[in-house]
């Protein structure tokens, strides 16, 4: 604590008054404040979600998922669920809705947010679309987003609604049915759809665009997006790293461009490595491929160090309200990267440490003080749930910036 | 004639029955028909028109001029005329209503189209904009529409509302008023407002949207314009070739991205030079300064051959309806580049004749024929204006697409 200057957008001071259950002052009492939760969002992609809270894989991978989840749980209070097209739905009308409904209920249950990831995009997506005319491909679109928004309502309220819009119309790489409908509507065309069907099946839901593309091209489509009424909820940032840290200024610059439309930000996907930096003549990331990218001790503290940096600089922005990690753990990372907070044995890297030192030590309420002869204490905290403790009692209440003062029933 | 496939947009095929005054048909009789105007705009920037057209030059360079332009009108329809605010009011409240006045009027006497360029840009602006507030540069900027296009109605019926808007917010070369409302209104809605303000200061009036960017961040803009509601009536692209011919591939490419709108496109500001060309680390032109480009022989049967090529592709496309040269004259042409179709001293390049040629003999009606029993002569042209001559008398009129029929009294 401390640095209030630096973080009075992530902090509220709150007076606290305390009663016991027949409405008595409780004066002159110790009592610790704690934070449980944090209101930013710190995520990682935790896409071996489905097979844990399914229980489909043998008992040793389990058992190692189960350690992997646990250290996630320890840190992190945010998820981001796979709802790729092709893998959601492989077969016509057979949707893993249940799977994914076991994985983002185990979360759910563990107090994580989750987010489904994405409703829209050309890559992974329903190979069947391509037997479709184009009306066709739409009309399927609009169902998929209006069965799967609905039918996770309450469990997911938060969407990438449409990924990488800047590329899809001109995706080259191979013929998919996206593309084809992006070339029909335009961009900021598709996305308008995009959004009114999804805003329609979750009026509550917090909805997201989602770019790699951070030029003035993504900048364009989303003034562009916003002048049309698109009601986007929140600037959804990829962040892979593979080919080198961004360091502080483009960070800064980039948060710059991006804040002028006062919208929320997201770092939806972000990935930093503990190994070699990928070449910078590689286009496409998934050109990328190598039998074994291994995270080494130099490139761990590397990593550590970028994390620091990266954090910090997110935090402190006010616009900023979630960071993801694309990859938790290096089993099963995107691309073979070893891009995870653990190694591939689930051992933790300093990149790990780092980051729970910094969510739950660093930006963390943890204060312990006494009651006045009102029963009131003055603290100033991080926003997002916390415990207050009193002998052997414990209130839980939200820390916001709504009321000063707040009255708690111990 | 004869391209009719190639050239079929441009074309129409029209029975006229021709009557005398009593209404008897005309049979029999050898009749020529002549296009006197194209419908489509073949231009140039002539801003030397305010001077002549005003006399506020020596005598000696009044015939120059008159020389000049007179040359412009053996080939030419259509002329951009300067509105560059900061020449144009150079003292608040002091605008060149009169001078300009004079010039649209020479022109429009002369069969000329004429378009204002531009009413809204953040270079050549006016620079008392820098002593207001944005609230009040905003408000100039409309009044400065609402006088300007008001008062030309009828002279001035297509403006380039607003120039080079993808760089307009983070233009930094130097403080101006245009770039601070760029960064409050952003790209869309900048646009947005001042199309909505030359729109309804003259309803009738051709829109135009205009930038030297052809990349996707000019596609995205447009489409965000359009998706908002922005009534643009043509695509303006700029296509300066001082660093080398574009050529056919790059042409068709760029013709073929800024085609998916559907809406008219004009080539505003082409240059094309017959000098040695600019390097290409050059990144703003306006950096390459010389005391002297020639116009050599060699460049000059190239750059022959380039408006050969450029104005042909263009024609042949059927959403282009104007291209503009940007420099008529080597006199007084932008940063000095032989990029005339005159040489200094106002002798014809090669690209002056192969021009003429195209436009008044390739893709010109020039029919000689009889009309029948019935006074009726069938006779396909291009769009335009016409005469129909037999014996000693003329009746002019429109070839269109609408009524395959007309009937004319001679």
């Amino acid at each position: 604590m401390g640095q209030t200057n630096e973080f009075s957008h992530r902090m509220a001071a709150k007076t606290i008054k305390l009663l016991d259950s027949s409405g008595n002052p409780i004066a002159g009492k110790k009592v610790e404040l704690k934070q449980t939760n944090h209101k930013f969002l710190f995520g990682a992609g935790i896409f071996d979600m489905v097979e844990l809270a399914n229980k489909n894989v043998p008992s040793e991978r389990m058992a190692f998922l189960e350690e992997q989840l646990d250290k996630f749980l320890d840190v992190f209070n945010f998820g981001t669920l796979p709802f790729y097209w092709g893998r959601f739905e492989p077969e016509k009308g057979k949707p893993q809705t249940k799977e994914l409904k076991a994985a983002a209920n185990w979360l759910k249950e563990r107090n994580v947010a989750v987010k489904g990831h994405p409703l829209c995009w050309h890559t992974v997506t329903a190979p069947w679309l391509l037997d479709m005319s184009n009306e066709e491909i739409l009309q399927a679109q609009f169902n998929r987003i209006e069965r799967d928004v609905s039918d996770f309502k309450g469990l997911i309220d938060m969407w990438d609604v449409i990924n990488e819009v800047v590329i899809m119309p001109i995706f080259d790489k191979y013929d998919n049915g996206i593309t084809r409908i992006a070339k029909d509507l335009g961009r900021v065309g598709i996305v308008k759809e995009m959004f009114a069907k999804t805003r329609e099946s979750n009026p509550d839901a917090t909805l997201l665009i989602n770019d790699f593309n951070t030029s003035i091209n993504y900048e364009i489509l989303i003034d562009g997006c916003l002048q049309a009424g698109v009601p986007i909820d929140a600037i959804g940032i990829q962040s892979h790293q593979h080919q080198g840290y961004w360091g502080r200024e483009k960070l800064e610059e980039v948060l710059e461009r991006f804040s002028h439309f006062g919208l929320p930000i997201h770092f939806t996907e972000n990935t930093l490595t503990s190994g070699h930096v990928m070449p910078p003549q590689i286009e496409d990331l998934n050109d990328y491929q190598l039998s074994e990218w291994p995270s080494t001790q130099e490139f761990e503290e590397r990593q550590a160090m970028e994390v620091e940096e990266m954090y910090s600089v997110l935090f402190k922005h006010p616009l900023v309200e979630a960071i993801t990690a694309w990859s938790f753990s290096d089993d099963g990372a995107w691309l073979g990267a070893p891009a995870g907070f653990l190694r591939k044995d689930n051992s933790p890297k300093p990149a790990y440490h780092v980051l729970k030192k910094l969510i739950k030590q660093d930006w963390n309420t943890n204060v312990t003080t006494t009651t006045d002869e009102n029963g009131t204490v003055l603290f100033e905290g991080f926003l997002g749930e916390h415990d207050l403790l009193c002998g052997d009692k414990k209130v839980s209440f939200q820390l916001d910036k709504e009321a000063s003062t707040i009255q708690l029933v111990i």
